[in-house]
């Protein structure tokens, strides 16, 4: 510490002249003043050693090769970062979890009818790319946990294949039952593809990229820009995630060696028909064969043809196999006891496997983590020693769901219901403005950290920029940097969702679109050259990220406060409230004009449009519990917001902190969410129907969503439950505070 | 007259139940009760004598060959017209223009640069329609009044070469300042690319259809579907239409055989550089070949590649050159004296001549005024005789810029002030749904004819199939069928806003949508397979303007009122003042978004964008002349209104319908619009830098629109006289009717 004392005085003036603009005090939350002033020196020495070479040299190595689940290389890449962490001086630890990991053994795709095309099903290597080369090594383009099957049919596409796209064929009086479907990736998460067909009668089902969303509509394709070329193929998961992500066979515990796991035929969350990835040039033969209805305008992708919604003539036939095999997910934990609170964590992670190369998808995120990890340590060694325990992770199988974070959080879930503080995640980043989910009573103190680092091209906060792209895309501006609401898509989801864990997932977007996502051209290459070139927004991740974890790790009392936490939750509120008035006139209107016969008389007959069904018409609901409750919020997070102004005396600090921990943890209940228990946090969840999108107050969104007009009074009960158990939680807090 | 009297009972318990919504009473507008229901019989009768045979035979007739201005089987065309109407008993006068109507000698297009492609420039025969093999008989591609040129420069794609199209342009730095530009069609009148890319500084201007637009990315193409195939090429007229249209070497007066020309040099009407329409087919190569900044996101269109900019390192030679000469332009004018007032004029008109085939454009209008002409004749020859003139016109040379017409109307102009009471336009029309535009005067009028004609399909009035779209479409329900603003794009332009002539423009839509339109496609073939088969909206139009024509040629007062006017000029205004505060606004608010760097900030430096230049600040203007002018003419319309209730006494009728015949015109000022003074009215005129979209108060709109803040007083000036004066004319009604 003699070193800080020493550059105080220059401190005072730097930190002062950097950082206008903190919130409500010059200090950092969950700091003293004066300790904010050391923490902030520490946080100039942390970002002075920043090197963004290493960052360039680490993504070398590690997507040097296809590095997926069970692959050799994805061997080396594990070694690779525990000898670091372990070169660093950290306590590594690597855990192996034994998984269900099918690869493929048979892909065939042939359209059989009116014409003959047999899909290449190919990703061909590209000039000035040598690692689209290592063709033996990768996996083929694939969906993993598709089950196995051989089905012919005819085809019917299906838009994105999401619901709203279903009651776009019911008016068409279009079944899917009994064939198979082509659908576009984007608009959900793929697993809801195969699982909304599936649920609609269809036996098979294919995924294609449409140019229009990721290809030549977009921007040039790779290799000459940093787009989809008419080969690349998006790979990818499709078990039943928003169910529960994690080993299919060993679900909601860990898949430890001694587990007892299930047959494969009894894993649910496998999907129910078999599903294949394809590029679209193997898109286009299929698509160009299909007749009937032309679809609907915002159906209509970039390909040069009528796009056709079918059923048939073109028929196709769809054979998969794959090897079931058990693979090993190895979890890296590299830990940094914490000086005072050792058994309070601060978990820190980002993956490891990739589905090839991976140098966006996960390598940029995990450099970012390895660089601050590598940061903390030489900071260590001039002394400095965060309060709590640090936990670095790099997991594996994430890929195929999450399974890598979830075996480990499932399999340590006791021990991290009692000490986990927050955990911070990184995956793919690029380049230009930040953007961050996480928990709302975090958002206060990750405002602050946005304010003070700088954009690497301007000179101004991220905080800054980011606000300057709202503003000029005429969106109000923003007061403070908004936190998004956490779905799913990456590690967070088990510690968020299933056990609590207040949560951050953040990197750079929106000067780096590509279409290399999964595709065999996600490579060093592509990265360097579009998507973070000099690695500047890698480096400026990695003061973000690091100024997150070394606060949380060294705050006096953890920054975690109410009062943004209670404005979104009455947000989320007033939009359901809204939504179910919305449907309500809408069933309403509509039914009218089905009475009145005014779908009748617009339709052309030509179309053979059907009138649509009535709609079920919703009631009001009693909102009154939910609404007390957080009314109830409102005034003890003022009055948190009041004691925490005055000074804590550090006795209590150690009590306080302790309920602060677990505060998340208060917006969970063990039941979990109907129909899928896994998740268990009541604020925030993936859709059902949406995958990684979120839905927040899930229970009583989902039920008014689904018309479950009893599911809707039950959680209206259990989320007023939650809020007020939260508020006894925040009561507690006050009385140690007084 | 004997045959009504005998049916009238009957009548009554018809027209009642098949008319249950008639406006404010059960009455035709102008008719007394009893002459109404006269009326109502004759439309019976007017309408079981229609035959959709003869508009099937006549187009099949009149479109077996292209019949453009000048050809020989336009001549035979008229003939065949003229003929016709002789025989139902007209009195007909075939009236010949000379005028200017370049055709193609030399079109050359060549992408010389960074490769070789020739455009081909042709449209080959499809399988299954016949006339599209009459290709030597047909004038190929070209945009009518392009100059001659022969220009080599660097390409540019400018969208669709409109005003904000330009915008994007300057926030990348990028000018078609000696460059040649590619826009797409549609988004603007045609003739404003070339007028804008010149002002631009542009050398040469091409103009493409993009599949987006009307190819296979609407629907299926050409012969498979109705829309354009990769061959199809838009022809059209390129005439500075806006500023004036006609003739361009007799501007302003009739182009008759002792009228002073012009030498072509002193033309001001034609394009300042060449201009030439070519198919996707032929633009996909050059666009292919743009490099530079990728389009922004509404630019991009439907082609397979990725949309650039430029300009270059695509290079074109463009070469045209046209043979100059002067051709005949035949008006058909067919006339039925009336037989109380044969000095009020009802006109009802059509073109005649079609860029190739023309079976939609102009000949589906064209045989329904026909047919209408014949029934007419056939009520005659019962005793039916129309009290005012009846005038049933089939224009020429329309497409090269509403010659025919517009020569007619300046060669009869005199005449046509004092008598003109309305004029009823058809053109090109399909199925579906009716839309119309006109003047406001008679839009309660129309809406009694909208509510008694049923759509062919439904069994349900056309008013109410209109409204179920605009229901079904979430747009709000019609209390009445709403009138459109007219603009340009047919023959009552001359009549309308040169004249100020009271005038309807009809036809059907919605269910007949391709990409024919002045291609080589526009058969018959394509128009009985896509667009009305078995002609059964022709039918319903005929019903709708020979109501149209017949009722205000028999009425006893001519059905003006003012309230509708009233209501809809109200609009216009708030639409400006609430236009100009949004330019305030925005003007406000991206000046301080310069000021603070905004732009700069979010800029992707990859982009190499510009901060926009600072907007100049729009000042607040003194409305308040026209609002007292559209306050007193609410009055007055309100006690016009009142009056009108009145039984008023037939030795009043003459004096009154001499002043309502007039109203219209007090609306034009014999200056015109600024710049444009062939432009007289001052409620409507086509957009100076939109062409056939209209702009209403078009003064004080454009001025605003241009920033030309002293002209903006003057034109309020301008438009709150016109106003008074249309008041004082109310108030010479009230006192008559009094």
């Amino acid at each position: 510490m003699k070193f800080f004392r020493a550059t105080l005085i220059i401190g005072l003036t730097l930190c002062f002249n950097s950082s206008p603009v903190l919130g409500q005090s010059q200090s950092i939350m969950g700091f003293s003043e004066k300790s904010s002033l050391v923490q902030m020196l520490n946080e100039k020495e942390f970002d002075k050693r920043i090197n963004g070479q290493n960052l360039d040299e680490w993504m070398q190595y590690m997507s040097a090769r296809p590095h997926h689940v069970g692959s050799e290389y994805d061997k080396k890449v594990v070694d690779f970062v525990a000898s670091k962490f372990e070169e660093w001086g950290f306590d590594v630890k690597v855990e192996k979890f034994d998984i269900l990991f099918p690869t493929p053994k048979i892909r065939l795709l042939e359209l059989t009818e009116p014409t003959k095309y047999k899909a290449k099903l190919t990703e061909p290597p590209v000039d000035g790319d040598q690692s689209s080369n290592q063709i033996e090594e990768a996996l083929p383009g694939f969906n993993c946990f598709s089950i196995d099957g051989d089905v012919t049919s005819e085809l019917v596409f299906v838009n994105y294949g999401i619901p709203s796209d279903y009651e776009e064929l019911d008016k068409r009086g279009i079944s899917v039952k009994g064939k198979i479907v082509i659908a576009k990736y984007a608009g959900s998460w793929r697993g809801i593809k195969p699982k909304l067909a599936a649920e609609k009668g269809a036996i098979g089902c294919i995924i294609y990229s449409d140019p229009k969303d990721d290809g030549y509509y977009r921007g040039d394709v790779y290799p000459e820009g940093a787009f989809k070329n008419e080969y690349g193929v998006q790979r990818g998961a499709v078990m039943d995630l928003p169910y529960m992500p994690g080993d299919p066979l060993t679900p909601g515990y860990g898949a430890t060696d001694d587990a007892k796991r299930l047959k494969i035929e009894e894993a649910t969350s496998l999907t129910k028909i078999p599903v294949l990835p394809i590029s679209y040039h193997d898109a286009l033969p299929l698509l160009k064969a299909l007749k009937g209805p032309v679809v609907p305008e915002r159906w209509k992708g970039a390909l040069p043809i009528t796009y056709h919604i079918g059923p048939g003539p073109a028929k196709v036939r769809l054979k998969l196999e794959f090897n079931w095999d058990m693979k090993p997910a190895y979890d890296v934990i590299a830990t940094l006891k914490g000086s005072t609170y050792p058994d309070e964590w601060v978990i820190r992670g980002n993956h490891h496997d990739a589905w090839v190369h991976g140098a966006s998808d996960p390598i940029s995120g995990l450099v970012a983590l390895m660089e601050e990890a590598r940061v903390v340590s030489e900071l260590v060694k001039t002394g400095f020693k965060p309060k709590r325990t640090l936990m670095y992770c790099a997991w594996g199988a994430e890929e195929p769901g999450l399974i890598g974070s979830t075996e480990w959080v499932e399999t340590h879930a006791d021990e991290l219901r009692r000490k986990a503080v927050a955990y911070i995640n990184t995956d793919g980043t690029g380049a230009g403005f930040l953007g961050a989910g996480g928990s709302h009573t975090l958002e206060k103190f990750f405002n602050q950290i946005t304010h003070v680092v700088d954009d690497p091209q301007k000179g101004v906060s991220v905080f800054e920029r980011r606000n300057a792209i709202e503003k000029v895309n005429q969106r109000p501006p923003w007061s403070h940097f908004k936190l998004s609401a956490l779905g799913s898509g990456s590690d967070y989801s088990p510690f968020f969702q299933h056990l609590g864990v207040a949560s951050f997932n953040m990197g750079f977007g929106g000067e780096s679109s590509g279409g290399e996502y999964h595709t065999m051209y996600d490579s060093y290459k592509h990265y360097s050259r579009f998507k973070d070139p000099g690695f500047k927004y890698g480096e400026t991740l990695v003061k973000i990220a690091g100024r997150t974890s070394l606060r949380l790790a060294n705050a006096e009392v953890l920054p975690f406060e109410f009062q943004h936490f209670t404005t979104i939750v009455t947000n989320y509120l007033e939009e359901v409230i809204k939504m179910a008035d919305k449907m309500r006139k809408n069933a309403e209107s509509k039914n009218k004009m089905i009475n009145d016969g005014i779908y009748e008389l617009a339709a052309n007959p030509k179309d053979n449009f059907k009138s649509p069904a009535p709609e079920i018409e919703i009631p009001y609901f009693n909102f009154a519990p939910v609404e007390n409750a957080i009314s109830t919020l409102k005034k003890r997070a003022k009055e948190f917001d009041k004691a925490s102004k005055k000074v804590i005396t550090p006795s209590k600090h150690k009590a306080l902190n302790a309920i602060l921990k677990d505060m998340e943890r208060s917006l969970t209940r063990d039941h979990g969410l109907p129909r899928r228990p896994w998740y268990k946090h009541h604020i925030y969840a993936p859709g059902f129907y949406t995958g990684y999108g979120v839905k927040t107050l899930p229970g009583v969104r989902e039920a008014i969503e689904q018309r479950n007009f009893t599911e809707v009074e039950e959680q209206i009960q259990i989320l007023s439950e939650v809020i007020n158990s939260f508020n006894s939680k925040i009561k507690d807090a006050i009385a140690i505070m007084k």
